[in-house]
């Protein structure tokens, strides 16, 4: 019987993944696969918890759940994939179906052949083109010989301090891993917020919360300079002119599809600089697949290609294109939502699908959105505080994006929207979902439906929200006379408050202090508590009592970032 | 202008849930709710964590998020809705539209008329009729006042043994706060297994980490009476003659719905002896709508009635129903999928959605299902150990329902279970969910995923599972000779494992080492490991061997909740 020849380049995620998927499926298969790193299957994205020291076992990185080291042996024997570390893929022959290889060892070269092409060739990270990019202190943290590197840093205990140029994902996690490991941090972003995939006024509240664990962040200001001595990195240059100490810094400001063996054997490369392919996986040449870091896929709310590295969409792209190089096309990957979570310290920020803006740069002319700060249990079970913030469609009422931040673990809610998003919901969908209750893990009514209950009422018009943002904007910085209506009790006023010139009234004394409140009925009012569910039920009984304008500053004195008097 | 007046009966979560909204969106109605406790708003799902000394604060148990009380005040000054407690309404007389209170301090009895009228009675303790019942010391913990009974028993600390009568949810969380206030506890469990809602060998091992916790556990048996000594509860004597000493017995074997009222005004009461209502929580007449624990509502996948008494459906009806009767019939309230979730010490047990029995039962006749056993996080990040079942229409693809066991937290796993089977998601839909993945919130491919692929797996034919109770039943009970092969570690063997006879070939070795298997290819060859997935593997490598019977142990000796050797 004629065996099928498959070969898989990388070694990484979608790599492996592919290479035993198409083995499992296939057994008549000969897959073969080539990774230039010396390891194989490495847990990328736990690269800032061995930096970090959540542990120390290196070989936990290369293993499988049961603790095994999942090595060239590992791969032969139990998988059936003969797979060849150090070895480079330096070509892609595709009219005779060869590709050639260079073992990186000896230099020497070699011709294979193939039947089907899976391309894991993954991506690398950006580096600034800037003077001192090549002193020594400076890395990224995309390798394991990297990760291996801030490791023995951490262990070392000479370096004092650091910075992180980008304030993304990766960058967050890692300067967390600093910090832990005892360095002083200065993350750098040259946008104007940290977390990108946030709002902006979510990314600064989580600003605020990285700088008071005693990181500094810098936003609106680039590397533009790196100085050394004796080829040692002694500080960075800013554009704003600032210098940095630092004898390390980590470049985090995103990583590129590495395409380029597929560009040069003439396949379609995408606007991102990611290979193209179809929902099979498959690229420009039916015998050629690909997957992970180095293809765009589709973004299944705006149908539009994106260029999508994370882990866990590697490694569901590599079974598809394992499956489909061995059995033919039978499976499809059809996009992703852009779903994504970081931990910095005790608190979490994550997403799924459109931001407001993404939403509207997508062509979503008529969206709605609201802010719901509320906490994730009960009172009584020591809860965090949560905000978030759904994005819907007007009309339609469909979920288009959802995102939120707060101490401890926001992964419920944002698998809820991921799977909301996912099964095009409508918000009338959610409204009543039956979720999992019980005190230790959520209030009766979840985080994220109340989202859904707070969209409802201003969908309904029974609340007209105002953001934290535009108050800020008008009050304290154009010094714009509003009467802003705070409806918190007195002893919370005293341990927290803005102190922009609000009201103080209890909800409960509302009814009977009305008097206090402006006498013309126009009067632009805007109510707020904590959370602003006091303030809902303090515009409800204002419209009740006959005033037009009332407002609910949405998400209270939770979602304000910006600094208070108290 | 007119008034409407709208009447809520109960205080507890559905009936102030219905008041406060019918009020918000309708400020002419004059909402008016009795209660027959003295408390408004008790969170009665945390009382266990209250007896267990979570928290130490009574008052959280009946106060907003922001930790104000809600007493009567609050419901007046903030809802605008006159609450009167220690009233309970002993009629309704729907062709007056009035109901009959009656004062219980004074006794006095007082009618009130009602434009339209909402019942939230709650729901009540079932207490089992037998000899002994109203000893002191015998308690359900659904009131107020049996957690502060239990409470006080904690902090006297003069108790030793109790008995929790019953095994479901609230048994066992009982159970917990009991051995929490450092009392020796026996659970007694009529049914052969505890928490009905699960299968039977999952709920084995829920059974079998409990017991390692010190709670004695007794199932298949039932108590018959209560024995006394001056009016105090001495011991509990069960069906099988077994007799245990005990100063205290927590009832706890469910509850019925409250709807003796109703059916005496007339309303149609459905076969759960709940009150009938259709999608806008409406009763059998136009101007009585009801809510909560006295209610049946549909099943959402088998369209059918069922009582339904969790925390957050009740504050979901009773929104529901409170719009409704303010606004005329705008909302709906379509059902519920029975999902639920408990935490037991430090494991959790969830599901939503259909069991495979409660599938067969409703009707499905062509089910698939496949256990999961792996872990929730990634090895470096010091993983738990979750197990699931999913289940779903082997024809259409239509995820059932799914049920997840483990310690740690299982709420992310059933949330995406909920929201899939919501979203009438297919088996296709749930294999390249984009879920929010970093490691310390979950595995790359995340569990429930992997329970897909699973699925998948067995669809396609690529797997042949047997279930840990077939294995057991057949080697263990029947001493039947089966080939199992166990290929995990040397080491691993040495640490766990089954002692039924298995032969042990690490999977890295099984093809050196073929020679040691049956020489009939026709063989029934039954391969597991840990969880499986090893088995898995060498379950493919055997079929491509010429094997032609070799089934795969689902969930490994990880689902494996009878004795072992190790």
């Amino acid at each position: 019987m004629n065996e099928k020849k498959i070969i898989v380049i990388g070694g990484s995620a979608a790599g492996p993944k592919a290479a035993a998927k198409a083995k499992r499926v296939n057994r008549r298969a000969d897959v073969k696969l080539f990774q230039k790193e010396p390891e194989l299957s490495m847990a990328t994205c736990g690269y800032p918890y061995y930096v970090g020291g959540a542990f120390d076992d290196r070989d936990m990185l290369i293993a499988t759940p049961a603790g095994v080291k999942r090595d060239v042996n590992f791969f032969i024997n139990v998988k059936g994939v003969e797979a060849c570390v150090e070895i480079e893929v330096i070509s892609i022959d595709r009219k005779n179906h060869k590709i050639v290889c260079k073992n990186l060892n000896n230099g020497g070269e070699e011709a294979y052949e193939y039947a089907k092409l899976i391309i894991c060739s993954g991506s690398a990270p950006k580096i600034p083109p800037i003077p001192g990019i090549n002193l020594k202190g400076i890395t990224p943290l995309t390798r394991l010989k990297d990760a291996d590197y801030l490791r023995k840093i951490r262990d070392e205990k000479k370096i004092k301090k650091a910075v992180v140029v980008g304030g993304g994902l990766i960058g967050l996690e890692t300067c967390e891993a600093l910090k832990l490991a005892g360095i002083e941090v200065t993350v750098v972003e040259m946008l104007p917020q940290i977390l990108p995939f946030l709002e902006a006024d979510f990314a600064k509240l989580a600003e605020n919360y990285i700088r008071s664990k005693g990181v500094d962040i810098i936003v609106n200001d680039g590397v533009v300079e790196f100085f050394g001595e004796n080829e040692h990195l002694k500080s960075v240059k800013l554009k704003s002119g600032k210098e940095l100490a630092c004898e390390l810094a980590v470049i985090a400001i995103g990583v590129s599809p590495n395409s380029k063996l597929a560009a040069e054997a003439g396949l379609d490369i995408g606007e991102f600089n990611g290979i193209s392919v179809n929902e099979y996986m498959q690229t420009s040449d039916s015998d050629v697949y690909a997957a992970g870091d180095c293809v765009e896929i589709n973004h299944l709310i705006t149908n539009r290609k994106m260029h999508a590295p994370f882990g866990d969409l590697a490694n569901l792209e590599g079974r598809v294109a394992g499956e489909n190089a061995a059995l033919g096309n039978c499976v499809t990957f059809k996009g992703a939502l852009q779903t994504g979570i970081c931990k910095i310290f005790d608190f979490s920020a994550g997403c799924a699908g459109l931001s407001a803006i993404a939403a509207k740069k997508a062509g979503f002319t008529d969206i709605v959105t609201a802010v719901n700060a509320s906490p994730d249990k009960p009172l009584f079970m020591k809860p965090n505080s949560l905000i978030s913030k759904i994005i819907a469609d007007k009309k339609t009422g469909a979920i288009l994006g959802y995102q939120c931040i707060g101490q401890g673990d926001v992964g419920r809610q944002i698998t809820t929207a991921s799977l909301a998003i996912s099964g095009k919901m409508k918000l009338d969908d959610i409204i009543n979902l039956d979720l999992p209750y019980a005190p230790p893990f959520s209030l009766a009514i979840d985080h994220f439906i109340v989202s859904g209950h707070t969209l409802q009422n201003k969908i309904k018009g029974r609340m007209i929200g105002i953001s934290v943002k535009e108050v800020y904007e008008r009050v304290v910085v154009d010094k714009e006379k509003v009467f802003l209506l705070d409806m918190r009790g007195e002893n919370e006023y005293e341990i927290m408050r803005l102190g922009v010139g609000e009201v103080l009234i209890p909800l409960g004394a509302l009814t009977k202090r009305l008097s206090e409140l402006p006498s013309d009925k126009n009067a632009e009012i805007i109510c707020f508590c904590k959370v602003s569910m006091r303030g809902y039920e303090a515009a409800i009984i204002l419209n009740d009592n006959g005033w037009k304008n009332v407002k609910v500053m949405e998400g209270g004195i939770m979602a304000w970032p910006y600094s208070r008097e108290k």
